[in-house]
């Protein structure tokens, strides 16, 4: 197997941390873009503390950018990864971003981003290249510019988003071998899911519900769990909404889905969602792919969802805020 | 009309602004009990910025305390007026703290104080004493132990509730003399309500929406109004839900109390509410008295408020993460 030329665009933890994997199994060089940390990585290399890795002071993937490249016809880019935060309510939008560099037909376009109905618009943009679905489980932040802590090991669940003019095969065999790749290190748990719609209905059980209601409410999953009245008017409601919708779009959650999600964030570990902090940094949060498009499908289904819909607004009315302050 | 003798308790702005109502009228002594700014108020009295009342540095009510006291047979209290926040879901609780100074049939009780149902708990503690409702539209606030800005002319509604064993004359009396104390000074807008039903359930138009609203967001209510989808999907729908419960319980506001509601804080002043100001001072909030209770009475009634109810459980997460980190 060649080693396969990768762009990857969002050098946070879980960026950083698939780079890192990437480039650990022999089977790729990554060209990471940066903004913010490119001064610091370019001088001094990632500060990485990994639960995987072990301690890395100064490590660099193959190339360090500050911009994305425009593709090189000889030489071109057989993978762009992007683990950006998808804010599609704010542009640039990420196809725009990464279009200098992918060549149709030969890159494969590979999300490891949360939520529902993100491939839509690279697919739209770029109709004959294959995209795959990363669904990443692993705790990795960036704490301060070229600074990754990872706390848990790294499970990525790799599938490929179905494709109106590429075979069923070739998605197959791309999303096969990006595995293949991605595991080559041996340190992680990369694993190929067949239904891709189904990997990331069950992970909105928890980015629909608990994202949402952490942001709002300032609350920790942990803090949130060990309160009965929470649970019971806010997380559960919101839990069985979602897995109603999926039923409606046809995907069937297995019946323990809320109480496997619960014990994945148990009380005492005190986990901050992603989105919560978002809001703590200034950031602006993914509400739109983590719980619109979940609302949106409902409404488009005629599915009462009464409580994710609240959360929804309210989000909307949060990202007005962050907007405000970023001067947006 | 001899002087009243009046106990004050909660002397943050509307409190402060209230003593010095009173004392400038000279139909009132009045007694602050004072916590966090006891020794400052002792020492150099209150510093003051007043729109009514211009700038005073060093004022001193009649009396400051520390502590409620025990009455005195020989030298009662007419009035205690209480313009604390109202926390009912965590103790001590407002009746208890003020017991030891209510003399039976003789004490009036004043509640300056936001939400519904907050009467209940002192007629059934002091079923011999009237009851007043003071709604107040102040904008006046504590901005350092001890010193108070007041921006906005106290406007400030006084009525009697309805009691099971005094005579309607005897509360309507007892309401009237407390305007006139009140307005002595002639500073102030303070006018007698015959229904404080009414009252209340008008300003719960903006309490119950509003201010729960704004401390989930963290936006005021300038930008709230500015934001059209935070208005078509929170603001409006949350108004409509507290006008048919009012209607259900008997009262019916007026047509255009939504944009009067609304045009009361003009998108430019940016107004925070005050369950947004104390959410940012970590001050526990009053989201049973201005939500909570609103709910209740919709699920006695059998109507649906979901965007009510959901902003309650919301704000009971909120609660809880205040409690959490001020070690209740």
């Amino acid at each position: 197997m060649a080693k396969a030329r990768v762009l990857l665009v969002g050098c946070g933890g879980i960026g950083t941390v698939a780079a890192l994997n990437l480039e650990a199994g022999g089977l790729a060089s990554v060209s990471c873009v940066l903004r913010s940390s490119y001064d610091i990585v370019t001088a001094k290399g990632f500060s990485i503390e990994s639960c995987d890795h072990g301690t890395l002071e100064g490590w660099k993937p193959t190339e360090v950018l500050q911009a994305v490249p425009v593709a090189n016809d000889t030489n071109p880019f057989d993978y762009i990864i992007c683990c950006t935060k998808n804010v599609p309510d704010v542009p640039p939008l990420l196809p725009d971003i990464i279009s200098p560099a992918v060549t149709p037909k030969r890159t494969i376009i590979v999300l490891i981003q949360n939520g529902l109905h993100i491939e839509r618009p690279f697919l739209t943009k770029f109709p004959s290249n294959i995209v795959l679905s990363g669904v990443s489980r692993a705790d990795a932040h960036e704490t301060q510019p070229g600074t990754i802590q990872q706390k848990q090991t790294d499970v990525l669940h790799i599938g490929a988003f179905p494709h109106s003019t590429r075979s069923v095969t070739d998605c197959q065999t791309a999303a096969g071998d990006f595995v293949r790749r991605y595991s080559a290190g041996g340190r992680t748990k990369c694993t190929y899911v067949a239904d891709v719609g189904l990997d990331r209905w069950r992970k909105l059980v928890y980015n629909a519900t608990l994202n949402p209601i952490c942001t709002l409410t300032g609350l920790d999953t942990g803090a949130l769990q060990s309160h009965e009245h929470s649970m019971q008017t806010l997380v559960r409601p919101a839990m069985k909404e979602v897995i109603l919708v999926a039923s409606a779009v046809g995907y069937q959650l297995p019946e323990d889905v809320i109480e496997t999600t619960l014990a994945g964030n148990p009380i005492e570990q005190r986990i901050a969602p992603s989105m919560l902090m978002d809001l703590r940094k200034g950031n602006l949060i993914e509400h739109e792919n983590l719980v619109g498009a979940v609302v949106r499908e409902a409404e488009a289904l005629g599915i009462p969802t009464p409580v994710l819909t609240m959360l929804y607004n309210l989000c909307c009315s949060v990202q007005l805020r962050l907007k405000i302050a970023r001067g947006l």
